[in-house]
């Protein structure tokens, strides 16, 4: 897709992350591998497991993004609603996908594959799977819509196979520069920096670590020169401060 | 408010954590602690540090939940938009608090509370600050909008003033159950299980430990007695599983 920006939103499914009982690792993996092959994820949602929510997420996402990426809520249980709200979002019928149901009954011992495992073999009509070679039960794709689990090793396994599927735009690159000041301090220069450097992404984080605080700049972008130029600016910025401590940049 | 639900939203804002540089944590910080005292966050969203996305997730979230708590982009830098976008989602203008600009004049030596960091101090018109017993730099509340710090050990201070202005509805309970066993052999008895007890959710979540798999089994609700039935009938469902081992509950 070349120059342009390639985009995408990751809807992650599930009550165990609202409640703060289990906490999503998916996204920020998804991210920053997407990231790397040039796909900028723009939004993240957070679902509950109840269907209106998850089929105007999904929705309201594949109208706005390159790729949608789902987590969560492809299991055997009654509380695995995804791969029917995602068939509802397309409208189309949820079927039996008879590759799906043959990876489970080798999965399976004879008999083990039960009505509620079988539900697994089921995906929106029309979906390609993604396969899970973890687990057998599938994962799918329907147009820009990608259906993963929610079991970190799980879904990283399945994105091993989603990935060459993707076309990405140019790789956003990144460089970190970071000192022992105040944002406060150099805001005014980031800010006409950024102005100048309109081609990139200027981000400012603050930290305070082993009792003292600093701040790490963030520079994002295509042109690997630009960065450099950009860098060499921020850097600038800190010389006339002879209390700031440069942490180097990477 | 008694037997009504209180529901919430949260907002994480940042691009660094859509990149996947940084790993978000406030989310399931503040869901366990909004969930404790009876809040129960129906939705999450991460957006980036765009004023469209901010003030669109602002809008859309605080019409449909009690509360929303946004985290991050209130610090001194270019990137820090999410005060002036909280004042636009809301229609009012940007303005100098005095006692934020006494807390910041405070903290900094004479000269160095600059134009930037000034910034910190204008609030919605309307808003009253929420104290930040860390840095000084103050969140602030408008109507159902909780504007708190990205940094989590500051979020998580402010959050303590933030607390205690908040109406919960009744805590929600939580009890759980774990067996190596599949979620597949239990699914079905599981459903019919969800169906009685309408008034509870039942969650089921695999798991893979040293080289076994099980799942945990997490049953919600409000009435401690109704729990304790649930969870004694999904005890129940393992029993004719000679190859099940209980994990206990808890």
């Amino acid at each position: 897709m070349g120059e342009r920006t390639v985009t995408a939103a990751i809807v992650i499914i599930g009550n165990e992350i609202l409640s703060g009982r289990t906490k999503d690792v998916n996204l920020s993996w998804l991210a920053e591998r997407l990231n790397r092959i040039g796909v900028r994820v723009l939004e993240g949602r957070i679902v509950a497991d109840q269907a209106e929510a998850i089929i105007a997420a999904v929705n309201d996402c594949r109208g706005r993004y390159d790729y949608v990426f789902t987590t969560g809520g492809i299991g055997p249980t009654h509380d695995d609603i995804t791969s029917e709200c995602v068939a509802r979002a397309f409208g189309v019928p949820l079927v039996l996908h008879p590759q799906a149901k043959a990876l489970l009954e080798r999965q399976y011992r004879p008999g083990e594959l039960n009505a509620a495992r079988l539900r697994m073999a089921h995906v929106p009509e029309g979906a390609e799977l993604v396969i899970n070679p973890v687990s057998a039960a599938p994962g799918f794709r329907i147009e820009n819509v990608f259906v993963l689990a929610g079991v970190p090793a799980i879904m990283q396994a399945m994105f091993g196979g989603v990935e060459p599927l993707l076309e990405g735009g140019r790789p956003m690159l990144t460089r970190t520069v970071a000192a022992h000041l105040g944002e406060g301090v150099v805001a005014k220069g980031l800010g006409e920096l950024q102005d100048r450097y309109a081609d990139l992404e200027i981000g400012s984080y603050p930290f305070f670590r082993q009792g003292r605080f600093g701040a790490s700049f963030v520079v994002r972008g295509t042109d690997e020169r630009r960065l450099a130029a950009c860098v060499a600016e921020i850097e600038a910025l800190f010389a006339p401060m002879r209390r700031a401590q440069s942490l180097g940049s990477w």
